[in-house]
């Protein structure tokens, strides 16, 4: 186990190493580690190493100016400047609730990006200001269209995220395949078979084994054989929201996070693609009485009776609230090749793990 | 076969015949006649006499005066003052596509309204304006959330349009759940049974029975085993959009389409919910440089790679523009039961159907 704190001192030394200021590294390293922190452990610390990785190629500009340049009263595109998705994303989040707080809603569509990490972590920005939050972005191809074999889009993850007044907040993260990325790499590391109906191999059979997509595979779209045209339907939502609107790549172009991985040969925009929204409660009525009908709708499905074998009827936000909870005074746990890497990382910018 | 002309004007005839006046009921028929030119066929004309029955049942208002009662300029909360959903649902999106032209997006939630027919028709109304359009709707309840027994989400479509230059939109339109409940209506009328994971019995087991809703079972969320989860939080969203935003009935309170079940006791809002959006592509980009990415998306995605024995990979929307297509021309087709009930809603009104 490792303290939340002693990761946060470790990652932010990391940040700073490669040259962010000292702010951005905060905000990277924040919003790296509520992913180990909410227990999506596929998109935490386990991957500072990569963002490093991407940096050493040249593929990351530490100290990026992240500036609008173009907008209205309720949108924005934000160029990203090829800095750390981690840095930009929380950037243009707070750029959608300016325009928010000014005309009832703000959409920020951002290009020239990076992973920024989990989409919830930006979709809960908007919370405390008593607006709904909506996050989404493209991601590396490794999933192919209903009746395709080509890796075509990413898993393309949609958060949304909704206040209350005495409940704890509607928080929905979700990628659109039937299963992250994040979690085949888990598989992977533990050397496990995957669940039918998550990849299928290169001719469009399905496949059990989590290393297929090395073989020319790809991840499948949520809504497995009778509704996968609708999991394909969120992800072109997804990856034409974040970048045909923002000039960044989308489809087959969208740059792999992995440095080991060429970039895409005639690139048809820049960097990778996100979507921001932020909507004031009070913009639609008054958010008071909003909440309090939250609160209603939130225990009605929570108190919902459940199937023999099931304890309770879960509202989104709630595994991820209770492992933060409890990983807040425990502890993260970390992977054997996990703490490895961290600790090599550890050696070459001077720093201990704990 | 039907021509599209002879069914407008009988339907319009029967909408002015309950009340509407010539501009609603053109309107409303427009609407409802866009599903049966699309595909769609559940949710057009053959819901015609459903349409009457809750007009009858008072449940309707078919004079009703539509109007924004709380807004700002992005926003707008619509009360549909019990019209039908078909008129009550492109005033709003109306309001929307204005607020964009003006502020760049354009978010209408609505409030005392019924069902709308088909979201897509709705969302495209958006492309003309070179605006991205987006329509939502809650719907009664038939759906259990993942582990429970009990229906708590209607099948809550979400509809997203996408203009482009050369190539046609994109349009995705789909229901919440595995299929849609107009699927499983067909499968009553025709006697067949579902595929397994559409439908769960009144204790949560697999059921194949396309009757099982009328014993307590349950239409079940997009995603299926491993993933309704996802399709939970969609519905989720869908409903407090359109619903906890405007103050219209939620979960359970969604009033049913069928005039002879009750109204929900202790209503939580005002009949049924929608929400709309539209967002200028020029708010963000040129629009022309848009389009000629959509076109560019659009080619490469339908030049994909096919699996054996798939023809091509579609675009959200190809279908549904196919078969408009083939049936302004040939003609609709209509079910025996569906042109009997309009036969005799026809008598009643003294209009004929051929």
């Amino acid at each position: 186990m490792f303290s939340y704190q002693n990761l946060h001192q470790f990652t932010q030394h990391i940040f700073q190493s490669i040259g962010c200021s000292a702010e951005d590294a905060k905000l990277a390293t924040d919003v790296l580690l509520s992913a180990d922190l909410r227990g999506v452990d596929s998109h935490g610390v386990a991957r500072l190493s990569g963002y490093v990785r991407l940096w050493e190629a040249g593929r990351i500009n530490a100290a990026p100016d992240v500036r609008v340049v173009h907008e209205t009263p309720s949108t924005a595109v934000v160029d990203g400047d090829w800095g750390l998705g981690l840095v930009v994303a929380p950037k243009a989040m707070a750029v959608a609730i300016q325009k928010a707080e000014q005309v009832g809603t703000g959409w920020v569509s951002v290009r020239n990006s990076n992973h920024y990490g989990i989409a919830g972590y930006h979709a809960m920005q908007a919370l405390s200001h008593d607006m709904i939050g909506l996050a989404m972005t493209n991601a590396s191809p490794l999933v192919a269209p209903t009746h395709a074999t080509e890796r075509l889009l990413g898993t393309n993850p949609i958060a949304v995220a909704i206040p209350a007044q005495e409940q704890p907040p509607f928080v929905a993260d979700f990628a659109t395949t039937t299963a992250a990325n994040g979690k085949l790499e888990i598989l992977q590391r533990k050397n496990l078979e995957a669940p039918t109906g998550w990849i299928q191999d290169a001719q469009g059979n399905d496949s059990v084994n989590p290393h297929e997509l090395k073989a020319g595979g790809a991840l499948l779209p949520l809504g497995g054989e009778t509704g996968s045209h609708k999991g394909y339907c969120l992800g072109s939502i997804v990856d034409i929201f974040s970048a045909v609107l923002s000039g960044a790549n989308y489809g087959p172009w969208v740059p792999p996070f992995v440095s080991f991985l060429p970039l895409p040969a005639n690139p048809v925009g820049e960097g990778i693609g996100h979507f921001f929204g932020a909507m004031r409660v009070d913009a639609f009525r008054p958010a008071a009485e909003f909440k309090a009908h939250m609160d209603n709708w939130i225990t009605t499905f929570r108190n919902a009776k459940t199937k023999a074998g099931q304890e309770a009827v879960l509202i989104p936000g709630d595994p991820e609230r209770l492992t933060e909870q409890e990983r807040r005074t425990t502890g993260i746990p970390l992977l054997e090749p996990v703490i490895k890497d961290l600790e090599s990382l550890g050696q070459r910018f001077g720093v201990s793990l704990s």
